[in-house]
């Protein structure tokens, strides 16, 4: 290796996507349409993607645990869904108007989830929370959200609150001190704490909602009884259970987390992998609260809860790839066995790696998914988002931009990863020699341990 | 003619349509995801879109004047477009990272936009308003936004303000009082008016937010010197002025409507025509305003203005179409002389003929986009969304339905028409016979008097 470093090795490699960062920040803030898209010292390119490959502009091939923000369970392109979309690009992709396709997606998600007794689509996770939302507030006439630190519902004005660290801090400019006055944050897996903070705002409690599995936050897993504990609190109170399945829905089995944690929300969000690769968003739940969203009635304004929708929702597009996505899934259910079975050998396996090579790590997931946090002296163990915001992130960026230089590996710097139906076995073999390799090769922890914050820009 | 009447033959030419609504209310609140694709008696169900033309499952034929809510400038899956997503779709459609697509659809809007100095893309227009809110919030410290009354900028909590007639009630359930608080409404085209309210307000005024032409709220064009007046008002009181271009944006010639009205907005927003018929939204505006959004400057997160992105943003299937619409229309200006004329010759030719008729309407509109409304006692003239409202929407309703039931046009009901690329003036000319067929043939006008209430459901 004649580089000094991964990050010389990353910038040799990919010249043409520092030409187009450069390009790129002359026109996006920051170089991206997405904040958690730009990486230092800049992200690749994507040029294309099939199956479980990233290839950039500069030539060179990735194997993606991102997958889509972790909403491509088939991997990219997956043929079959690309051949039904492929006929549809035909038949036009924006009818502007009720569709049979709409229905059997609908359909399908209802069999699938006996919970979505109704179903509203939209276009984007961050709609279906703010809607959840409002629902909430239309069935109870209460007017206060409770989410957990570290919670991620979308950049959503009604839940921005309490995502990073530090959670007393606003998410930043904007943000009116009104807007935030209606949220309160609960700490993920403190059962007791959380229902103190519960009880003192019970009055005006108009829902919880949680995701069951936090991701954004780090792949953190509920303890025994959290989220049952919150959900009792709820339907105690009178208050709204809502689950943010957004991530999690038809993740792990052929329906929803909420069968897995044995939960029963009253609404619960999808969106990532019933959109099939395509945009969606999705409030479901129980009719008696859904029908609040019902404006064919004769009546004025004021007797509907008016979410949408818009432009984009239910088109053709998204519906079928949606419909022929959960199909697949459906039909083969040998596929989460796959996927399951890819994510627990991973992490008994790096988990072991760790331990050998006297690297303080855990290894947190479930099911497909998984996250490396990198343990310090302040962080013995991940159990919410806290631990996970201060566990060493440094490490966590570095390692990954070395699987990214010297490995071809992706995962997007600081996030979880996850298993396709286009991954192997031998993919997870590749992390664990990569990441063994990384670790055992001095050169490589040098450079882990100089934290290194230059950045090109 | 032997139905008595245009719902009866609406409702026997649609019946494999009306089983599907049944099956749809079931899943779906109303019906539908979005309420205003619900009409009486029930909307039919789209199967393909072609060009100019949807196809029912009943196999009937509509002539679309709805264009997938306007959004479709050159008609549904034009060839040019369609042939590259198709090439697309075995590429990827998310990659979840940045790529080249956005780069090149980005510069075309720069290029034909310059006041698009940065931009941030997003997926539903719901979002990018949302989030020139929050910047326009970031950027001035201050509070309140000014919108006009029936001005529609998405069913963003920040925004679902004075949409609908009265606007003084709240736009449904679940929107607690302290989200409204800091939206302030003005009457469109009343300038005088509207400079009282913004003085009252001045102290805190983050932003004024307005359509160049009123879309949802009935094609209505700003008087000369309304826009200038809030526009002026904003720039001397040290607010921001934002343009909601998301239907006008690259609607009427290639760049946005602030060319056309000679505005120099802060802050804009786009949408639709954009996406080339796939989801997307944009915020647009001034360097020194959007770099407010940048998040990849290393400090905390009270540095930076937190929005979208999203999953979906900037995916490679929205950025493709979206930069293969714009070149198309870039590339052949003759398009917009082409469908300009159409709306012009059709708002004359309509304005004449319900002159000739004794039918008291007004024809609004500029450019391809246009809107009958039937005037009454209240309303003699349409200024503002008020006069829209008030003017008589069941004869509008029912005309919309009949056009549907007999001749196989189509308009979503009650909502303004526009004219694509796929369309030929004889499209125009047979608006016009059926318009006068309708309104000749007492039959029909019995029924369009007789303002037909009944539901199917």
């Amino acid at each position: 290796m004649k580089y000094d470093s991964y990050l010389e090795l990353y910038k040799t490699k990919t010249f043409e996507s520092m030409n187009l960062y450069f390009k790129s920040r002359e026109i996006f803030p920051g170089g991206v349409s997405h904040n958690i898209r730009y990486f230092r010292p800049y992200p690749f390119f994507t040029r294309k993607a099939r199956g479980k490959y990233l290839y950039d502009v500069d030539g060179n091939k990735y194997l993606d645990f991102w997958n889509g923000h972790w909403a491509l369970i088939l991997g990219h392109s997956p043929p079959r869904v690309t051949q039904k979309l492929v006929k549809q690009l035909k038949n036009g992709t924006l009818y502007g108007t009720v569709n049979k396709d709409s229905l059997k997606l609908g359909w399908e998600i209802k069999k699938a989830i006996p919970l979505a007794e109704n179903i509203r689509f939209c276009s984007t996770g961050s709609e279906a929370t703010m809607y959840a939302t409002r629902l909430a507030r239309s069935a109870t006439g209460k007017r206060v959200i409770a989410k957990v630190e570290g919670g991620w519902h979308g950049f959503n004005t009604n839940l921005l609150q309490s995502v990073n660290y530090p959670y007393e801090v606003d998410e930043g400019l904007g943000l009116i001190e009104d807007e935030g006055h209606f949220v309160e944050s609960l700490q993920f897996n403190d059962i007791e704490r959380s229902l103190k903070v519960l009880e003192s705002i019970k009055d005006d409690l108009a829902a919880i909602i949680v995701e069951p599995v936090l991701g954004g936050a780090g792949c953190i897993l509920p303890k025994n009884g959290y989220l049952q504990g919150l959900q009792e609190f709820a339907k105690n109170n009178g208050s709204l259970f809502i689950l943010d399945e957004i991530v999690t829905g038809f993740r792990f089995s052929y329906g929803a987390a909420m069968n897995n944690f044995n939960l029963e929300p009253d609404l619960f969000t999808l969106g990532k992998i019933i959109g099939g690769g395509l945009p969606i968003g999705a409030v479901c739940g129980k009719k008696e609260i859904m029908k609040l969203a019902d404006a064919t009635i004769e009546g004025d304004k004021s007797t509907y809860c008016s979410i949408g929708g818009g432009t984009f929702s239910a088109n053709p597009m998204t519906m079928k790839a949606g419909f022929h996505t959960l199909r697949t899934l459906r039909n083969d259910r040998s596929i989460y066995d796959k996927i399951n079975n890819l994510g627990e050998f991973t992490r008994i396996e790096l988990s072991k790696l760790f331990d050998e090579l006297k690297i303080r790590a855990e290894v947190t997931g479930i099911g497909s998914i998984f996250m490396i946090h990198f343990l310090n002296d302040n962080v013995k163990a991940i159990n919410n988002a806290l631990d996970a915001a201060l566990s060493d992130k440094e490490m966590l960026n570095n390692y990954n931009l070395a699987l990214m230089a010297y490995h071809g590996i992706f995962f997007l710097p600081g996030k979880m990863g996850a298993f396709s139906n286009a991954h192997e076995k031998k993919d997870s073999i590749k992390l664990l020699n990569a990441t063994r390799d990384i670790f055992e090769n001095s050169k490589y922890i040098n450079f882990l341990e100089k934290n290194d914050k230059n950045l090109v820009f």
